[in-house]
Formats: structure tokens, sequence, C-alpha cells
């Protein structure tokens, strides 16, 4: 750049200089310039995705793998619509991303031209930061003001809208300075030492733990802190990244339904959160409670997205005298074989998943095994559907992929989630990801059979029913990955699932399983 | 019903009775009350679609072929984020469409659980009607309301929020009166008589047709207009729904790109709109202006969203005394042969089309023959994008289907704007619905090499352009029908593509061509 650089050459130099060196994008008219500019700022890789779905949801997987965020490049209100829903869950995971969404061009947006629209309020969707650059010259310094708003404490999403000719016209002053993550806060003494003492007496306390707590080192010091008082350990029901194994202490999750979750909780009088939110039931639900800790049970934040998780847990270690704990025995079931079953499917992943692997989970009804059975599994990144919002999978694990490079990365699927975002396969082959996808196919939104009796609805019928059907026809997604160039094969038992989880974690690239598993009974 | 309803009885009894009987859905938990009622009202018909953007689509498709609205039933913000960009398209086209979407209940929202988001906000990316149900005895006349507003005139998109308790409690009142369509206001006379007066002089006058000016009859009383009074006579660049063919007058389209369609309007002084509004440039480009009228031309609203069209063309007809003029002559190329290009795509096409057609136009650069080729074809309707935002081609087809029953829908596509929304495929074969899909397959997305190249974006170079490529791996788009259960064939060659549509058309159901065509070379 000798020559004075324009708006996105600035922006891009900027993202580069401040660690945001891969942008996720399906870009449109509006956004030429910032595409432009990526062949002058060579440290900045460009990853299309099919689709804007595609494009959040990588940016949240890349983020919770490499720890830093992503860019994504959007085209105006449209394109972060569509990407609105991983953003959504990127959102309830924390996940930092830096949005670019382009805009028409300041002076166009008068003329009501058919792509504008009401982007500001879109972005409300998935709420943080947020800002429309209003001229070239500041275009730098908003995108340095994003990515520290991402990196702040907690972070999160940060959206900069950049109408056309903030792109296209002149920075003269080019790059802003790079701007470094913020440093949780430390929780205050008084207040670990009044949790500390509640730990101590006889009051039956729950420690609720989640976020960045949920590291090796985070869930041993929990797990101290657990034994030590007596205190019930239990984790967010869906960790944005979670790690789990061998060696590592194990800790219970909160049971997705709620009268389950309230007997995980009862009895206790003082709930401990550490990097988690109270918990509340998913959905309400004629005459079922919204709130899951007992009546009268006082919710106690000792570390929010703002506090340094570990440092709390290490001074309660500290303060209790907590002795170490033992982690989890090796140990992994046997291979499988015979029907595939929710048990089945789930040993068959348990008994072949690598050293080191990253999960992607949005298996839903048919992964309830799964945590049971990979317990004893060697080390594991488990990362899950954070905001409830269906779609995430395909695309956190092309994201996980790529901020971690050389590990191999599991995603397990369902069949009606997995249709959401199935366009992720092809960057999975572009890209030439390490990606095994595992889809459980069962046929059904069979989490709906199970919604549709629990609320109660009186006469939900064939009709009702049908609405949760994914046969006739049958998808078939051996084909589906093949159109998007990802190879792949179906497997109808858990030896063949078994087998084909060992080809494909040895096969470089992408690799597709359609597993056909018989809807859950409920 | 004899028992006492519940709001989601209550308010899909008032849809039907306002003839609004068909709901493209894809629900979630907090949508089961009315998923179950949909055993209770037999008169409902309930449509899946695998992701909400083809569930939106889809309600346009069909509600611009029925001339009445779909519902649709929506998850939460997230499956109304989904479906936001095909509400955009929708709203740009006027499509009446009632949306519900379903919210936490009312006493859940405060607990900010992991789908909780606002709502409110992002149905303002697809403005309109809009408000949230406060109880079940408010649902009915709510639902009604919310008809009401898209049957108005300009109608539109109407969204229904409502939190699962005003659904699943009672709702004594049962369902709300039925609601008709609102009558389209007469223009005045006086304008009228002053747009006549400027025809009869001598001042150079435009005619600029859209929105329901477009069918048969309009179109020959403004082509008789124009005829009449020496003015120019141009239609929307994307109409939303246009009759076309032999026997109707041709009407030129403004041309997408502005400084064509600047020729187009050159030397006019008087822009009269009809059902239309002023034209202006897609976006905005350096040193390329926004408008497209002539400076100083006077533009005239003679007829907008609330006026009868018709009425308004049909006046002027007589106040010019115009004669009638003759439609276009029968006729169409002769089948091609030899490689497919930009040409020999559209004679394909064109020499195959069934009589009374539905054509569903997504194809963007690879369609640029088509309205030539096919302008004598047996009468047929062409549906258009008509905001721009890409992924509407197949579930506007798939509505367009549901919507038309008995005629032969063709939609051709383009390759990566079919990506967005491919899970429509499912829904097609599903329903059985009689669509003939032609995938322009030229592994680029190719209107975005020419617009790279229009915004003068400095320095695009090969990282720029791969944004831009869909190939490594090459996108197969007869596997990805086939794994929806779609049957199909690629073809290479104009002769193959002309035989493969013989048998699209001649298979009930759904059918995918896979045609391979070079990119476009700008």
């Amino acid at each position: 750049m000798t020559d004075t650089p324009n708006g996105a050459q600035a922006l891009i130099r900027t993202l580069v200089d401040s660690g945001v060196d891969v942008c996720f994008t399906n870009p449109g008219t509006s956004e030429m310039h910032f595409v432009a500019a990526l062949d002058t700022v060579p440290e900045m890789r460009g990853i299309l995705g099919l689709f804007e779905g595609v494009v959040t949801g990588a940016a949240d997987g890349y983020a919770r793998m490499a720890g830093k965020p992503a860019a994504t490049l959007l085209h105006l209100g449209p394109g972060l619509g569509n990407g609105l829903a991983n953003l959504h869950n990127a959102r309830r995971g924390r996940t930092p991303i830096v949005n670019i969404v382009g805009d028409h061009a300041t002076y166009h947006k008068q003329y009501d031209a058919p792509l504008e629209s009401d982007i500001d309020s879109i972005a409300a969707g998935a709420p943080g930061w947020f800002r429309r650059s209003k001229s070239a010259d500041e275009v730098a310094g908003d995108a340095a003001d994003a990515v520290a708003a991402a990196l702040s404490s907690p972070g999160g999403i940060a959206t900069l809208v950049l109408p056309a000719d903030t792109c296209w016209l002149p920075a003269p002053d080019g790059a802003a300075p790079p701007v470094a993550p913020t440093a949780p806060a430390p929780v205050a003494t008084e207040a670990i030492e009044r949790v500390a003492a509640l730990l101590r007496s006889d009051a039956r306390c729950g420690l609720f733990v989640g976020g960045r707590a949920l590291t090796a080192e985070g869930t041993r010091a929990a797990a101290r802190v657990a034994a030590a008082s007596g205190a019930t350990l239990v984790s967010e029901t869906f960790p944005a990244r979670q790690r789990r194994g061998a060696g590592i202490p194990g800790v219970d999750r909160l049971i997705y339904l709620a009268e389950f979750a309230q007997m995980q909780l009862a009895g206790i009088e003082h709930l401990i959160l550490v990097d988690a939110v109270e918990p509340v039931s998913f959905f309400a639900y004629p005459d079922k409670p919204s709130t899951i800790a007992p009546d009268g049970c006082e919710i106690i934040t000792l570390v929010d997205g703002r506090h340094d998780a570990q440092a709390a847990l290490d001074a309660l270690v500290d303060a209790l005298g907590a002795a170490d704990v033992a982690g989890l025995e090796p140990g992994r079931p046997a291979r499988p074989s015979g029907p595939l079953d929710v048990g089945s499917f789930a040993d068959a992943i348990a008994a072949t998943l690598p050293d080191d692997a990253v999960v992607v989970d949005e298996s839903n009804t048919s992964g309830l095994g799964l945590q049971a059975a990979t317990a004893g599994c060697p080390p594991h990144d488990w990362l899950c559907l954070t905001g409830g919002s269906i779609g995430i999978g395909l695309p956190l694990a092309t994201g996980a992929a790529v901020g971690a490079p050389g590990r191999k990365v599991l995603a397990v699927e369902s069949d009606g989630s997995g249709m959401y975002t199935f366009q992720a396969l092809w960057t999975m082959a572009h890209e030439a990801l390490d990606v095994a996808v595992v889809i459980a196919n069962n046929g059904r939104y069979s989490v709906l059979d199970m919604e549709l009796d629990r609320v109660g609805a009186e006469a939900g019928g064939p009709k009702a029913r049908a609405m949760f059907d994914l046969t006739g026809p049958d998808i078939d997604f051996v084909s589906l990955a093949q159109g998007l160039g990802v190879p792949g094969e179906r497997v109808e038992t858990a030896d063949a699932l078994a087998d084909a989880l060992d080809r494909a974690y040895a096969t470089e690239g992408p690799y597709l399983i359609d597993a056909v598993l018989p809807p859950m009974a409920f």
C-alpha cells in the first residue's frame, strides 16, 4: 500500500494488525471494494460460504477454537438476516465475532433501492457493539473499535456497517493502531470470601459452571471445590466449548428437560454461578415452572463474563484448602455391533474418537448417549449449540477446523438441523478441512414429537405429526454430500458406523456418514 | 370444535374463514399448539419447508399465483431471521403474506431463555403490519386484522407474534368474523385528465409500468396508450408477476445496468408511474448516478399500490381514444443444437415452454437471453426476484406450484442463488409439485465478476476473484437433487437441454436439469 489506501484497504489492514486475519464471507456488489482489497493485504484469508448462515456459524466455530475473532463480510440487510440465527447462537455462547455488513453508499440510501432495508434493526436481533461508519476516514478507527469490543470481557458480537463509499473513498491515514484483548477483571476478594464461607457452612450449595470455566484447569478447580465442600457441581446444558475426557474430572450437565434439571438442583440453598447465567427452562410449558433452582434458593453470580473465571476458582481452591481430585479413568466402550440405536450410535463414536478431537454436537435427541459414552475418551473439546437455533453444526465444524488446524473435527449432526445449513459441506471440501460428519438420520424432527407431548397440546394428530416428518422422500445425505464434493457412505449398523468413522478419520478432507437411526420413542 | 377452542384453534379457524388456508411452516416448540390445532381445522393445509427461507419464499410464490395470502409459521426470532431475506423480496414485490411467529409464553420472556431475542426489531427488516398478541382472547381478532392488513391496497407483509400461552389458553369467543380484501381505490379523474393532456401534448412522455398493471389486460391498455400517444413504454426491471407471450403486446423491461437504463429513458420529460416506483440504480457506483430518469424529468405517480391500475389505464385509453394494438406474433426459436451458451440456453427454454407455464426466473447473468427468446411463446406468467436478495427462486417455484395447481412451473435458477435455499427441492418432492428446475451452472457468482469491474474496484486480483468461484469442488446439482428425492440429469449441450426439458415437463412431480454453461465473459 504505497499509494493512499481506500477505506476498505485501511479496514482490512487494521483487522489483520489486530490479529483478525480470517474473513468468512458471502459478498455482493456493495462489498466489492472490500473483496478487491483482499489482494492488497496478503495476510487476510478469505473463506467463501455459500450461504450466510454458513459464514456466521463458521466464524463462531473459528473463534471458539482459535481463541480470537474472525471477521464476517455480509451483503446488506438480507445477508445479515440470513446470518442472524447463527449470530444469535454465537451471542449466547459469548463468541467474539467482527461482522462487516456492506450497505448502499451514503448518498444512495435515500433512493430506497431494491436492496435497501433496515440493517440497524436487523442487527438488534443479535445485539452487541454496533456502529455505522460515516466516512472513509473513520473506517479504520471504527474497525479497531469493533475488534476491541469483540475482544473485551465479556466480548461478543461487534457489527460494523460500511456504506460502499466509505470503502471506496481514500483513507489517507491508513490503518488504525492494533488493539489487544481486554484482560478479564478479577473477582473481588469479598465475593470469594463470602462464597467460600457458604461452601464451608452446612448450607447446601451448588456450583453452576459454564463459559470459560470449562477448560481442563477450570473443571479441575471446580471439581476440587465441590469435593472439598460437598457442593453439587453441574455445568451448563450446552457449553460453547468444554474440555473433557480421561484425566479430567467429570461434570454432569444440567439436563435439558426442566423437570429433570429441577431434580438435579433439588435442595440447593445457594446456587453459585461461575461464568454461567441462572438456569431457566428452555421453553415454557403449561403447568410447568420457568425456573430450575428450588424456590427460595439464593442465586449468587460469582463470575460473569467480565471476570477471570480460572482465577476465581483457584482462589476458592485456596480458600477451602481443597485437595486435588482424580480425573476420569481412561476408557471407552468396546466397538459395538448390531442395530443402530441411540446407545450403539454413541458407542461407535466413543470407540473411535481420535486423540484431541474437536466434537461439534448438534445431534439433539439422537445424541442422548454421547456424553456418557465419551466421558473416558482421550481428552477432547466439545462444542454445543449454544442458543437453541438449529443449523449451527456444519458451519461450526467448518470454522472449528479452520481455527484448529491439525486436529480432527467430528460433527455429530441431526438430519433436520443439518438440512438448515448443509451448504457448509462445500466450504469443507473447498478448504480441504478434516471434518468427519455423522448425520443421525432418523427421518424426523424427533425432538418435536417429544415437545408436542410435553406442551400438552390438545388434539395433535396426523396433520401435526406430519410437520415433523422428514420422509417421503427420505433424505439421502450421501448424495447431498457428493453433490458438494464430499465423499461419504451410508451405514445402518453400529459396526458399520465404527468402521466408517475409522475411514473418515483416515481421509484427508471432509467425509460424511449417513447413519440411519430409528426415531426416538417418547 | 364443540369444546372451547384455545387461541391457536381460534386463530387457524379465523385464517381459514378469511380464505387463508395454506400454511408454509418450519415450527418449533413454541409453535406446538398451532401445529396441534391443524388437526382441528381440516381446511388448513400445512406444508413443511426444511428451512425458513423456503417457507417465506414459498408463501411469496403462492400468493403471486393464488392471488391471496398464505400464512407462514416461524419459530421465534431466529426462525423469522432465517426467513427475512425472502420476506424482504416479498415486500418489494408487494406480496401479501401473513406471518405467524411463535414466541415464548408472556410470563417466560423475563427469564431471557436461550432462544429469547428481539423479534420486534428483526421484523422491522421486512416492515409492514406488525402486532404482538397479548392474550388468547385477542388472538382471533389479531389474526383477522393481520389478514385485513395483508389484503389491503397496498397489501403486504403482516406479522403477528404469538406468545405460546396465547395459543394454549382458552379463547371462548372462537374465531373472528371473516375479512375480505379491500378494493383498490380509483385514481382521481383530475389525475387521469392531467396525464392524458400530457400524453396528447408534444412533450416526451414515458409510461413506467409494474405491479398489478402487468396482467395481459393491463399490458394491452398500456400499449394502446403508448401507441396512441407516442410515449415510451417500459416495465419494471424485475416484475413480481408479468403475463406475457403470443397475443400480448410486448413491453421492454428497464435494463438492470443503470447506464443502459438511462439510454432507454433518454429525453423523457414526464415519466408516468403506473403501479411502479421511480426507477433508481440497483447499487451505487463511483462516478455513476443513482437515478435513471433524465435530469429535470418530472416523475408523476399516476397509480400506486393503493390504486386500481387497470381502471386507470382503461381511463387513459378512453381519454386518448386509443385504438387497439396487435399482440406479439406467436413464434419461438427452433430447437437449438450445439454448445450451451446464454443464447442457446434461452432458445432451448423458449422452444419447449409449455402452454400457460409459470416461469420463475432467478437466472441472473445466465438468463440474459430469456426475455427475447420467449417473447412469442404461448402466454405464460413470469415471476422475478423482486428485492435483489438471492435465494428466492426454488422456494418461489415451490409456492407457485401450490398456488397454481395444474400448471407447469419452470424454475430457471442460477447455481449460486440456487445453493441458498436448495432445501426447497425436498418440499417439491414431498408435495409432488410439477416443477421443472433448470440450474444454469456456470461455476461462478458471475454477476460479481461484472460488478467488481463496474465498481472500479482497485487491485481486485486472484484473491478477490476466488470469492466468486463455485468450483473446486464443482457442484453436482443432480446429486443434490437426488439426495432430496428429485430425479434429474446433467446436460452440456443445447439439444440435450431441450430434450431434458421435454422429459421434465412429462414427469409428474419435480425434475432437475443441471445445465453446464460457460461463465459470462464481461
